[in-house]
């Protein structure tokens, strides 16, 4: 019996954003999503199902994680190891590959290389599609980092199809800047912010069917590798996102003055004939989709209000790897 | 005949805001509008009717100015021509009173002073809401500088009910800080912003009903004396309006890197125990309700971060004067 197993996941910038949960238990979402897949920040991780282990261990960076965190992965692991029958406790050896030590962490990379560790761990051999629903229910975002490129995650009519759906490879001259923007107030987690913008923001309502709208345009644009088109949807379904958490009660913002400054230099650029389009997640960071052809250029344009260490350039990422 | 006439109006910012007309000629309002007249920020402006000169002369701050803007003085002044049955042009001499020269200009003190000054040198001796109802055809926010303290721009119902109300005199230690934030972009102007977000903005159909909600929650603060439940409405109402224009296509925002700073820091005087809340209208400045008694407080702390010359303390201003 196969009782090891390791994988690779790419992290993923949301185009089109995951905002709001209609199930938090299956973690379905109100609205579809779509993503690029990028190859600057991974996760790789190694389950090791070992029957002489009485609990779980979970190990990040070569640290030895807490209770909290680590009950986290024994939860997840769980799915799979009622799906297999496997009654081992698990040794999770995980490293995050991030350019900087400063701010950019996600769990799309890290839940996508534990699923994918898992599934070949406890022999379950899922295809992608059905691992993506396993994803998904550790972090909503790592539903996409399956796949490589342009991702949609469908949002599905119940938890047996909202899966992930690889649309394109991205390999037509695609690239992403991201600034990274140090946050000097502890922000509200991405968990918490959309919840609280569901239960309390009246723009909500207006949300999902406005995102569906933009999943179907963005597809559009990608078959048709307009570019232009895709930046502008990009940039203006991230700035509804943001402006739902404005309307929300008591508001909610995650903008620093920093990440205006970002926002305002990619203006700038389009305005001098650069095509790039910026978009926010739940925290201060800016990243930039642009041309990966251009994408030194609009990073000397933003060294001369950034350090140098606060960009990081990236092209489009593969999909999960077994290793 | 009196045909001579002169009167002073203080500007005012809007706590609840005025966004959106739903008839452009007449200036009526999607929405009812509440705000604090200031002291800081005041308009004189001369109306002399006469009938030697063959057309009309408009000089503010001692200069003549060109075709357009004289026009809209013309188009203005017609109002009072018309029902006072006066056929003479008019010189008009018109001196804005700012605390710095940076940014913080207002056709609210503008249009209101001037309309206060015509009524007097066309004989109409108009009461006070009437005389809001003309102030309104000049621009919408000059409706509420005819009085002192809070007051009500009722939306009404058609051009003969809408118009301001005085609420309160605003003479229990209530004051405000205005953070000038010098702007590097040309901006949207405000007509022309809230006309592209009425336009485009999905989210805008949610505005009018919220603004007429929290006209009557803030209403109720101040009859309360309640400080808090004043500032939070105020706060929530104005990012709720520049929610609506991210939502607008393209987006809009009118923040700059130095608005965030601002209103951080506001945040941040707060969670140490000093009440103070933000506004923004369409443009770049912070304008912040607090205590009088607060203020100077406030203005320290905020010149940790601005320079001094950035920073306004105002008391609440009166109605308009004649002079």
């Amino acid at each position: 019996m196969i009782n090891r197993g390791k994988a690779r996941a790419y992290g993923n910038i949301a185009l089109i954003k995951y905002w709001g949960k209609r199930d938090e238990k299956q973690v379905l979402p109100m609205n579809s999503s779509l993503s690029l897949t990028i190859e600057c920040f991974y996760t790789e991780t190694e389950v090791i199902f070992d029957n002489s282990s009485n609990e779980d261990y979970f190990y990040l960076n070569e640290e030895l994680q807490d209770k909290a965190a680590t009950n986290k992965i024994s939860v997840f692991l769980d799915l799979f190891r009622k799906t297999s029958n496997i009654n081992m406790k698990a040794i999770v050896n995980s490293t995050n590959f991030v350019p900087t030590a400063a701010g950019l962490a996600s769990s799309a990379s890290g839940f996508a290389a534990l699923a994918a560790a898992a599934n070949v761990a406890s022999g379950l051999n899922l295809e992608h599609r059905e691992l993506s629903m396993y994803a998904r229910q550790g972090s909503g975002s790592a539903t996409r980092s399956i796949y490589g490129g342009f991702v949609q995650w469908q949002g599905g009519t119940s938890e047996k199809d909202s899966y992930a759906i690889p649309i394109d490879d991205a390999k037509w001259d695609i690239g992403m800047v991201i600034v990274i923007v140090n946050s000097k107030e502890k922000s509200v987690s991405s968990r918490e912010g959309m919840k609280h913008t569901v239960d309390t923001s009246p723009f909500y309502k207006i949300w999902p069917r406005s995102a569906e709208d933009d999943i179907k345009e963005i597809k559009l644009a990608i078959e048709n590798r307009d570019f232009e088109k895709l930046g502008l949807i990009t940039e203006r379904n991230g700035l509804m996102m943001h402006a739902t958490m404005l309307g929300a009660n008591p508001p909610l913002s995650y903008w620093e003055p920093d990440s205006v400054l970002a926002m305002q230099t990619v203006r700038e650029l389009r305005n001098e004939g650069v095509p790039c389009y910026f978009t926010m997640d739940a925290g201060p960071n800016v990243k930039i989709l642009c041309r990966l052809s251009e994408s030194n250029k609009i990073k000397r344009r933003l060294k001369q209000v950034f350090d140098e260490e606060q960009i990081i350039v990236t092209g489009p990422g593969p999909g999960i790897a077994v290793l």
